[in-house]
């Protein structure tokens, strides 16, 4: 077999929490040369883009791309908006459930991975341990791949898809934990709280299921021992 | 049959070029409550933005938005690029194809229209008369249905979709203008240029498609004779 001309590219959507900056690790691990992407789209604060920053540099990103878009401004969740955080869980999906966030995430990354050729758009969910949000699970990724294929000349021309790589979608959290651990993840550099105080709150949806997480993977999460 | 107890609202995707303007001129003559969006995305001119506030205006919508986001920074189109926007029709998809444009596009409008809990959002594509961008063709806009729906908490826990409106998919251009005309468009308010100067150039292909529905509605493009 002829070995491949270059090595392959790969846009990957980093938030700077556990998932994706575990999904940067093992992109990387794979060969891929990475270009990230993180979104300035009216979360309460910085820590988790400063967060993604840091991965970036250290995993050497070919490029890391902060696009703003403001999904705040017509309200609709309470992760951009002004309402309350839940400090506890909730039944059914969230107010922290930002409308279609993953599906506008997605969009951009195919524009930014069509404009560069690039061979896969990564994206770090999982419908095991999650908060139950729509846009996490399989399903919406199938049709949304046949929405991107379509959308995309390089398909139409080629038949050369972009494909969306979510190889944690069927992990639960604590896996994705014992893999990051083995491929020299710092968790201590990563941020899941929804809030960005001093330390995390520890009482938001996302505290908790990284809490969990750490705790069925049987190790401390060194951010709280800091 | 109990009469709706609201008027309905609608998302619309508005350039302010020939098509979208005259989609917000039927959607208000079908009573849709408008909610307009616009997009600076890094094309080289604020003329079509400028023809869309003043439409926006003129109709009453009830808000409209311009959301900045920068498709211009990794490249990929010579609409939003350095490189020479064609003066020649081209065959197959030209080079001022922007990479997924209207999936960006759609997705950011559903985000929109989840928020203040919308019926519609409506895009003004045709795969007539059009450039051959694969994003405006049926094929695509019906895969995009399902991730939109499949991404949206309304949709999963409601069953009530936002459908995409697409009225002119269908229909040649230059029934869109004979339409227009009897709704009361002013098309001299409207801006199809790829270009921003003074007065349209004639040359690009958005000139070329527009002159030829003029020509075939039998009418002058009043935009031509100021």
């Amino acid at each position: 077999m002829e070995p491949r001309k270059r090595s392959q590219r790969a846009v990957v959507l980093l938030s700077g929490g556990l998932d994706s900056t575990t999904l940067a690790y093992l992109l990387d691990a794979y060969g891929f040369v990475l270009y990230g992407l993180s979104f300035r789209y009216g979360q309460r604060h910085e820590r988790e883009l400063e967060a993604a920053r840091a991965i970036a540099e250290k995993l050497r990103f070919a490029e890391h791309r902060v696009v703003t878009i403001d999904l705040a401004q017509w309200g609709g969740s309470s992760l951009v908006g002004s309402g309350e955080i839940p400090r506890q869980p909730t039944s059914g999906i969230p107010s922290t459930y930002v409308p279609v966030r993953n599906l506008v995430f997605l969009a951009i990354a195919h524009a930014y991975a069509e404009a560069i050729d690039a061979d896969a758009v990564a994206i770090a969910v999982s419908q095991v341990d999650y908060s139950g949000y729509p846009d996490c699970r399989g399903e919406f990724l199938a049709a949304y791949q046949q929405a991107a294929d379509l959308a995309s000349r390089r398909f139409v021309e080629t038949g050369r898809r972009i494909p969306v790589l979510a190889p944690f979608l069927d992990v639960p959290k604590s896996a994705i934990v014992r893999l990051g651990l083995r491929l020299g993840v710092d968790y201590a550099e990563t941020w899941s709280c929804y809030r960005g105080g001093e330390r995390p709150c520890q009482e938001c949806d996302s505290c908790r299921l990284r809490a969990q997480a750490f705790a069925e993977a049987g190790v401390p999460d060194p951010l709280l021992q800091r």
